[in-house]
């Protein structure tokens, strides 16, 4: 709650008080009001049966839904060649951010989340993100292999992170519109993507240190990094 | 004092406990025993006096120093073309641990940092640096400027980010023993450094998305891999 009223007031409609809320609950209505957030009042019953079943600080916000973007707007705004990025089970919240803050700097046309494996857009990713949320348009897809395919036929090709002996990205030819897949540090992509993109690459270590590996943030930011120069250089 | 004992057990040579600790204080104690760290007790005055001033739950920790690793041993041990790293001014602990991990990855020989304007060596840079810490060298050193200059006489470029219309690390040359060093995200590198540097570099934001910037770990992240991209070129 605090993390919401520090990082992401605009999103609060209203704080719901309930009649005797927690000694330490007076600052976050001291913020509340800071903040010009409405102040509800709310019987105990009616807070325990809207948000979560325990509630022992007797507050609660009512939250606006995070804007996200529509796909055919976001397409219809691209030039060519394009750069989108989707993240495929990226949970932690703090990479999330971290990405799309690299994503709006490397001129991402828009971040793809799919709505079954992805982080909330809380205010730990919008901190991340140090205010990228506003820049780059994030849209939320239900059935990425779907949407995956459809941009496939409007031309993009889609390029995965996939552990394993595959071309860096500098050895492959990124300058079309590219859709770029990155998936988690634990579990990576899942296999039915994997089966259907057109590119496999990924970053070797140098072996020097033995088991060093890679934040997922750190190598979306390098693989964006490369997409970019090679349409750069396609474009001049 | 949780995070230690989560993450950095290893550098706890004893838990200091007074006659009567706050409450919360027994689940340290658990994890302290599951941890095997010895539990010593101490007077309340005397912990006043060798822990902050200001210490209500009445447990402090004995932690050894880092271990810091000596550069001229790194040196010793580098192959040509050779890669450091250094940090001026990071003081972000999360920041730090990242660019460590990333600076193993790409198999930087040695990481300095400054001992004035740098992060202390916690738990959260542990964290961050996801077992990095214990793979790459981290030297720590009086003056850095000193530092670099002797890095100069030794053969090493000394390749500095600077914002400003600079060549990116792609445009230059960089097959040759490099120190890197990359400066906080508000104060930027500090002015005696900027002169005494061979080459500045910098990467510009696609210009797509007004206001954008880049995470310092991610431009570290970049930043190593085209060094360790032409080095490599280099030796082939």
């Amino acid at each position: 709650m605090g993390e919401w009223l520090e990082a992401g007031p605009e999103r609060i409609e209203a704080l719901l008080v309930t009649p005797r809320p927690a000694p330490r609950v007076e600052r976050l209505l001291r913020l509340a009001e800071e903040r010009g957030i409405p102040i509800e009042h709310i019987a105990n019953g009616k807070l325990r049966s809207l948000a979560a079943p325990r509630n022992p600080q007797g507050i609660a916000a009512r939250v606006k839904p995070f804007p996200f973007a529509d796909l055919d707007d976001v397409l219809a705004k691209c030039e060519s060649p394009a750069m989108l990025l989707a993240l495929d089970g990226i949970t932690d919240p703090g990479n999330v951010g971290a990405i799309i803050r690299s994503a709006a700097f490397f001129g991402v046309a828009g971040v793809l989340l799919p709505s079954d494996r992805s982080a909330s857009m809380t205010p730990v990713v919008e901190r991340s993100a140090a205010g990228a949320l506003s820049r780059v348009p994030v849209c939320q897809v239900n059935n990425l292999v779907t949407t995956l395919r459809q941009l496939q036929e409007q031309d993009f090709w889609v390029l995965a992170s996939i552990l394993g002996p595959n071309p860096t990205p500098s050895e492959l030819n990124l300058s079309g519109s590219i859709v770029a897949v990155v998936g988690s540090e634990g579990r990576g992509i899942r296999p039915s993507i994997r089966k259907l993109c057109d590119y496999r690459t990924s970053l070797p270590a140098s072996g020097r240190w033995k088991g060093a590996s890679l934040n997922v943030a750190n190598f979306t930011g390098i693989l964006l990094y490369e997409i970019q120069k090679q349409q750069i250089k396609s474009v001049r």
